[in-house]
């Protein structure tokens, strides 16, 4: 993935429409997270079994692919307006993860989602 | 961006405890709207200038970063369960944002905001 | 429910702490977002069945009830901040809502939920 | 605010198309998440200041009003599936809250949104 490319793209777009100055990092998560609802709306009332089989439907793939773009979209313009390397950032955060979550001790277990 | 990698290295980890059971596009969007709502979190009392300036704050910066990584992760696992190449999907849905929103007929404005 | 009186022990929480400043509409409708995606975090590995059952473990209870005292706080906040009537507003959009969904037409049909 | 005519309507509502099978818990919080997220979709590139001054705009309150009813009626479903009394834990949590947030400590302070 060319996340250069698409960096520059998102920052070409939004200085051509001078959309940057609505694009503080603070707004950005308001954006994100409006995105990522966005794909809980099309899943809420599915069953994980037909959310498994939402592949069959031409219809909503084309839907789901839409906001899985918007979330990336406005994901990356939060990092690349914070100076955040998300490539980076991801593999730190997946060798801390297998640390803490230790395959043996961790395995077929909830435990991790009861961390509270 | 080595998004094969990612990929690959997330279907490991979650293989290698028996985590793929948890791991329904339903589900996954339950736990990106979770993770993009902690960035919410960091950012819901401060002002869009202290927003901005976030970047000074190296234990924010530090947050910031793994809640980015999180947030990718689950996005990254969805779109990999779904079978949707996430680079390709961008590309298309910039190219549509550039035809949705003309440069002279957007800009400055908010317009696009009001589309309801 | 004594509306007015939750309205009016917010109202005194915030002040006496002088947290009005942080309570802007924008602010308030983030801090809802953020304690309802608290919820999420509680079922999103849970599959429905289990949900179900969450009532049988008083430790899940005593935190989803916190979440949602949360989510209702801030949304009350925001109410009141808008000097919106939320009673009324419920109780309209209900009777929006028996209208759009007719009985018979939207009987045991997930249409509602495809409605984009 | 007559809490139990808006349980019982709410109630009286998903029987009669069929849908109490859709509102497990799980389902419940996307919900009650994705309509959170219509609030912030509406408020994410306004500038604090605009969010207050909302008041002015007829179209937005209309607007507002819709999904804070939305927001309320998905909290109140799930509060009755699980059997919980808000108006109870709202004052309970009020009651953590003066505990947690001395008035002297806490004045002006934005130290509670550091908790992390």
């Amino acid at each position: 993935m060319d996340i250069q490319n698409i960096h520059k793209r998102l920052r070409d777009f939004a200085e051509a429409r001078n959309w940057q100055q609505f694009h503080s990092p603070k707004n950005l998560t308001m954006a994100l997270a409006a995105e990522a609802a966005e794909l809980l709306e099309i899943f809420q009332w599915l069953t994980e079994e037909q959310s498994k089989n939402i592949t069959d439907s031409e219809k909503y793939m084309a839907l789901i692919k839409q906001e899985i773009a918007d979330v990336f979209i406005y994901l990356a313009r939060l990092a690349d307006t914070l100076g955040i390397d998300i490539e980076r950032e991801v593999l730190a955060k997946i060798e801390l993860n297998e640390k803490k979550y230790p395959e043996e001790l961790s395995k077929n277990s909830a435990t991790k989602y009861n961390r509270r």
